[in-house]
């Protein structure tokens, strides 16, 4: 039996493993120490009643002869594309089909295997820090070359540093597609609108496929920064967005996420659309029909308010992270349409030594910006899912370093 | 943008849909006609009582602070794989690690990815006719060559009929990955011990893979039938077994599966075990809490009476059609160890003629053989999972053609 070499020859997945390493380690040391995690990106809140109701009731429906459901559609059951459309899309003006939203377990998902839509020499452009899956999914399918100096030798790496403010500058070397993340994970900066605009004219131009991840859209508060991609004119024919209840409400354990393919996009004579449905109903069977419906509950009045409840409280923690930095002089990016903040360590002090650094001074763990990619190093990421107290705690403990 | 060629030239899923729009015709003609179908490959009875709980209890657990959890892990909870490993493996005497067991949402995900751990050029073989998730997504990975005459230029076929008992004969030609399903989808029929152990032999002489889908076998009621190819010797050196609770735990609509890859399966120098976690870590984020806590459900005493119960029920209408179809003088196959019965077309008439047959005489829904593969013609497959009542009526119906 022959094996994928390109799946075989993949650099393991460092970066948390070895923040779990060196935390476990600093541990074993001092067991009474008191650690508070700013690392992690995954939610903490419980999920909001009205999906939680929803999401039970669902569960409790498929137990009698009337309520029992067998396969869901492939692509979702309608009612929570329409609750998609009518609440995520129609407001900003968009219009997207039904049969454009495709209902799935995790963006993570969707993001991963897009790829298979793409020919197998298709050139890939990552912006650079970058959220791994974008790269891993495509050098695990033998598109990106060789690795080396924490490189792949046939992709395109766009830096997104405090110097261009984390705005990608387009390359003019030959691109297939472009993975694009805003609110971005790990900088937690936000395109504007016409940040993307520029971004989505180049696509236009080069014939470039925008993969847009947008699974961090629900803390968006800036009337400048678009919550779709669709917003802006011309994407609806190169671009597909990935999006998600995860990170927007509070999914990350429950799983369903959704992505948008218009129909308009198109590359040598066929539609994305038609390639991604022959994709799905050949290796998914759906999502979990309690599931769908914990999801559309988000969509309720109910539901509607308790996830942005959730959501200011992150973005609160996230402020005070933002501002206890700034105060004390520190530059820091990101935390104001995002759960993320970008610090820069202090006099270019390499990523991976603040990290130990926080981790043995101030008994915070965050995350090293060069386990992000080359253009990271330098930079440290900060999470707003931990409570409130325990983040006040952090940024003082951090602040006292000084 | 360059698009995957393979995928593109994909031919569309026909079967159901074919199916689907002659049932529609038909009824567009005799609006009064009731039809019964027996084509469904999709449970029907409600969720077991302690699963439904489960399930339920859980969702509500996620809504409480201390019962809220964020993502799980990637390739399940311990208490899922703990009660898989004591339930499922144990009693028959297979040892299987806590590592060696992945949850995922769908025997089907799981068939479908498991081409990404071969390369690009591996040799696919399969048994004719043939669960079309096998080929399809090997043949959208550009490893199947071209496709003419229904079938593809590099894959290989091994026909499965009445003439050899649907036991395939193993093929000189080279081989690299052979998928095998038994209980077997479309025919109904299972290899038994001795017929399996061939096969095994065969694989590891000849260094092939086999992918082992065993999505049927809690419908196994025959001693000398495995439930699982880790009873043969040697199994855990080349084989992978995929499993589902779809079928057997009526889950079709939950979405929850597992598959078992032990460490011993090593080629070139490298564990497919490695290399599916990670695969499974960087392009999933594990499965629902509630949906694995219903899994888990299924193997307390509760649980595992009420899925059993199911069973039965569901393998008494296979038996109604089986043994009504054989005593008319019809050839019918399987049906005993499987909720599928496959019956031979009288006089060699071809499958979609006798599906019409069934379809405007006997108002019986079924589903020709000829759409699993070409040695399927001939043939038609007949579903036990209806009602007790339907499926007596539409066997007296069939039988009345005579």
């Amino acid at each position: 039996m022959k094996i994928n070499r390109a799946l075989a020859a993949l650099p393991a997945g460092y970066l948390f493993q070895e923040v779990n390493h060196r935390v476990q380690q600093y541990l074993a040391e001092n067991p009474e120490a008191k650690l508070l995690r700013l690392g992690i990106g995954d939610v903490t809140l419980p999920l909001p009643a009205a999906v939680c109701r929803a999401f039970s009731e669902a569960a409790l429906e498929m137990g009698t002869p009337e309520g029992f459901r067998g396969y869901g559609p492939d692509y979702g059951y309608d009612f929570l594309i329409d609750a998609i459309r009518a609440h995520d899309y129609a407001p900003r003006g968009v219009k997207i089909d039904q049969d454009e939203v495709f209902i799935s377990d995790g963006a993570k998902s969707d993001v991963g295997a897009l790829q298979e839509l793409f020919a197998p020499d298709a050139i890939i452009a990552v912006t650079d820090p970058v959220y791994p899956v974008y790269v891993d999914s495509n050098a695990m399918a033998g598109r990106l070359g060789q690795y080396e100096n924490e490189r792949w030798s046939r992709a395109v790496y766009l830096p997104c540093t405090a110097e261009n403010g984390f705005v990608p500058q387009m390359p003019d070397a030959p691109v297939d597609v472009l993975y694009l993340c805003s609110p971005n994970n790990p900088t937690g900066t936000a395109l504007t609108r016409s940040q993307l605009s520029g971004i989505v004219d180049w696509a236009l131009r080069r014939d470039v496929l925008i993969v847009f991840d947008a699974a961090y859209k629900g803390f968006i508060r800036d009337q400048d920064v678009p919550m779709s991609i669709y917003e802006i004119p011309g994407a609806e024919k190169c671009a597909v967005e990935c999006c998600s209840f995860s990170k927007t409400a509070g999914f990350t354990g429950v799983r369903c996420a959704y992505t948008v393919i218009p129909k308009t996009v198109q590359y040598e004579g066929d539609s994305l659309n038609r390639l991604w449905k022959r994709r799905q109903s050949t290796k998914l069977n759906g999502v979990s029909y309690p599931v769908q419906r914990a999801a559309a509950a988000v969509y309720t009045d109910e539901g509607w308010q308790q996830v942005q409840s959730n959501l200011d409280y992150y973005l609160g923690n996230a402020r005070v992270i933002l501002e206890g930095l700034r105060q004390a002089g520190y530059e820091a990016f990101g935390g104001v349409n995002s759960p993320y903040v970008w610090m820069r360590t202090p006099a270019g002090t390499p990523s991976w030594d603040f990290f130990d650094t926080l981790l043995r001074r101030a008994q915070v763990v965050c995350t090293p910006g060069a386990g992000f990619g080359p253009a990271g190093e330098g930079y440290l990421r900060l999470t707003a899912f931990n409570t409130r107290d325990n983040t006040r705690q952090a940024v003082e403990r951090i602040l006292k370093l000084l």
